[in-house]
């Protein structure tokens, strides 16, 4: 059986207000390769003929090809103007997708294992939608306003990315009008009438939104190095 | 005004069997000093005072004497025999409780600041609770079965400890019933009927429950040790 085209689009929409840094995180340094290039990396690995597709706002364009030519970063690319949200950025891309799947990925996550991202383009191509997720470990109570009641954290769990889907999902999706209330592209999936399909998502695959999280992720990677390699 | 007496009963029950290792983590070195007791010195530094009960398996409790001795750690507690569950070991407890307030901490949690244990009790002089909760950084879905849907983040807190009560408010709730149910104190006091109040908890009271939650944990400690010594 033919294996299906695979797009990934990989947000770097970030424009890093929350990091106490001036640089937007996705291009921070990881083992001297900056985080974004470690995820473009993560899914050349899985399929050398993926379609990359990175949202990246305008104005860090230039910075990012001097960055390429730098550190002689080779794998191919295509850079798309990020939008005024991930949501209108991810629209952007969609226009340019040649895959049968699309993952969605945060620029933000290098640490995917290709087990993972593996698993979530099969999953996708069998039943439409990926999502992996990973247990709360703790507690989990619900708060709004003045109400607040314990949860039984049994039932929740925390959303990952590469969330994949087959192409015509994400795409009717997208046709949904933006509003707020979108967290992730398996919630405007759901929204838009798919059954999400979840996978086990990885203790180690964080989301770099603090300057601690890239402390911790610096950590990850020296102790599983040959495990990215 | 004349300060309330405190009471910090430590739960040191688990028999560490996630851990994959023979050692229960609270016994496992942070900087030379088993994470128990520096979960021990975190609240004695708030208050030299304060009562200090640690809930521990009989099975293990000639090993932490041993422990003790053989490092020198003189800060004063009293070991209470754990029960069958963490229900059971803080009931056990709370028949030693003689302060005015009364807090219940994760023995496995070494990185609480003195400020939020401070704080912690105040709040529950005020207002007889106070349950420290962190928000969740990530999207978060809720699953029971075939059935999953997005949920909106906002609403939803990791909750913490220090979980401090006024002694009554605590012994009212442990008079409940044990069922497999409840998953913290607060949890517990809220089915008894007592309003919950809430305060910003830390983004480093991590709560060991993997062995790289004790990578983690030695990291943060080595970047903040003048925080905390």
């Amino acid at each position: 059986m033919r294996m299906a085209t695979k797009t990934v689009i990989i947000t770097a929409g970030g424009i890093g207000k929350r990091m106490g840094s001036d640089l937007p995180k996705q291009f921070l340094l990881l083992d001297d390769l900056p985080v974004l290039a470690h995820s473009i990396e993560r899914f050349h690995r899985v399929d050398p003929e993926i379609q990359i597709l990175v949202t990246l706002p305008d104005t860090w364009r230039t910075y990012w090809e001097g960055l390429c030519r730098k550190i002689s970063f080779k794998i191919p690319h295509t850079l798309v103007d990020g939008g005024k949200e991930r949501f209108h950025s991810i629209r952007n891309a969609l226009k340019l997708v040649t895959g049968e799947l699309v993952a969605v990925h945060d620029g933000v996550r290098p640490l995917v294992s290709r087990k993972l991202i593996f698993e979530a383009f099969q999953l996708a191509e069998e039943s439409g939608t990926a999502l992996p997720v990973v247990p709360v470990k703790e507690s989990v109570r619900f708060v709004e306003k003045l109400e607040t009641r314990a949860l039984n954290r049994k039932n929740y769990f925390i959303v990952q990315t590469p969330q994949v889907f087959r192409r015509e999902v994400l795409q009717k999706s997208y046709e949904l009008p933006y509003h707020e209330g979108i967290t992730d592209d398996a919630s405007l999936a759901e929204e838009a009438g798919y059954e999400i399909r979840l996978l086990e998502g990885e203790e180690f695959n964080v989301k770099i939104t603090t300057p601690f999280d890239l402390k911790l992720i610096r950590l990850i990677y020296e102790e599983n190095k040959s495990f990215y390699e």
